[in-house]
């Protein structure tokens, strides 16, 4: 058999637990190699040199061929691989609107997920100290409004964004949702539409997605010693 | 014969030019439906009501589907219309080499670019005011760090980032660099290699891209008659 998927990642980001559940689901075979990012691990030694020149995770390499970025994997994977059809359908232009939400999603949700994560949790925990209440709070605004724009702009009475199927626009999102929620962040206060679509999408994912988000929080815990990330994860 | 593409634009936008030379050099018909930003007229309206709830530029609607960002018209665009391959070419994994520069190109060249142009032209053209220059050297600071990250990954000694033929990549690339060009901008100062895939690319694009290019230059001309402006375009 020829070289396996090589795929990059660390349960801490949120992109790396969206891909590595669309390669379980999808049975795809694939070489697991966990980089930490608390060690710095993906800006130095052999990952920088000779698996992803943009220091970043997840990343495949397949073939010999480096990838980055969260959104090519995926165009990858339903290209080249035996990715199901109901996660990027062709049907009704679903993947014209599956490609708009992963666009917004990179300068929006996942821009305000993932500082709201460095200022409650990641910068404290390097830096050994509290989170500073003001950077958290600036944090918390944007997010509240990044939920409130998903869930005008991409929920409907329909079960998922794209109507009865799932597709890896639910997945994503929901693994950015997770980023500040695993760390005690109430996403669905006044948000009855986003705590239906979130249930729903748990649901359909079943034992890939709680196996990953279990490693995700157990990882969160068993960094979560100094004083300032225990107040973090249980608030 | 069936409703044609429309195309909403406004050339003080990169994406929109980009766009806009794809359907031109690829002529595939559309009404072209200029959407004046400097008025506001993508924020409010029909624009708003019932072309692009993102109230965002460039957006098309095809049979009257709505879709926004660059992206993800581009991908339509190459699904659902007749692009020549080598905009987006499937030999040598062309496809997701594309999907991972435009990727990067949203997260960093396209904020860099926007940063700059808002600080040196939009700002003080909207306020009637000079650009302040401690916001320009901090955007000039962050636009030289993504041209050398360009030059660095995803340049090299062929004619252009794919190899021999032209992509949509070097056509995103290049009315990026115009954003900051037009308004006085050197990027090529020790950057030759910059400064010769530019050229090569331009050379490639012919005059679809040139009269792109001059009605954004002489919209900024037309705008500039501001103090702050004036010197703006002529640094």
């Amino acid at each position: 058999m020829s070289q396996p998927l090589k795929f990059y990642f660390d349960f801490l980001n949120q992109s790396s637990r969206a891909l590595y559940i669309l390669l379980e689901a999808s049975k795809i075979p694939f070489e697991a190699i966990p980089i930490s990012m608390l060690k710095g691990e993906h800006l130095t030694g052999e990952f920088r040199d000779k698996v992803n020149r943009f220091r970043k995770l997840p990343a495949i390499t397949d073939h010999g061929y480096q990838l980055s970025e969260n959104s090519a994997i995926f165009r990858h994977l339903a290209r080249e691989k035996l990715v199901p059809e109901h996660w990027y359908p062709r049907r009704h232009l679903g993947r014209s609107r599956i490609d708009e939400y992963l666009a917004w999603q990179q300068s929006n949700m996942g821009v305000a997920t993932t500082e709201y994560f460095q200022q409650k949790w990641l910068v404290p925990y390097l830096q050994k100290t509290r989170p500073t209440d003001n950077a958290v709070n600036v944090a918390g605004k944007q997010l509240e409004h990044t939920l409130n724009e998903f869930e005008q702009l991409f929920l409907n009475s329909r079960k998922f964004m794209l109507g009865d199927n799932i597709s890896f626009a639910d997945l994503s999102a929901i693994c950015e949702i997770d980023q500040p929620k695993s760390i005690g962040y109430n996403a669905f206060q006044n948000r009855n539409k986003l705590a239906r679509w979130y249930e729903a999408v748990r649901e359909e994912l079943g034992p890939h997605y709680k196996e990953v988000l279990g490693e995700f929080e157990s990882k969160l815990k068993r960094s979560g010693s100094g004083q300032g990330v225990a107040q973090a994860v249980k608030q």
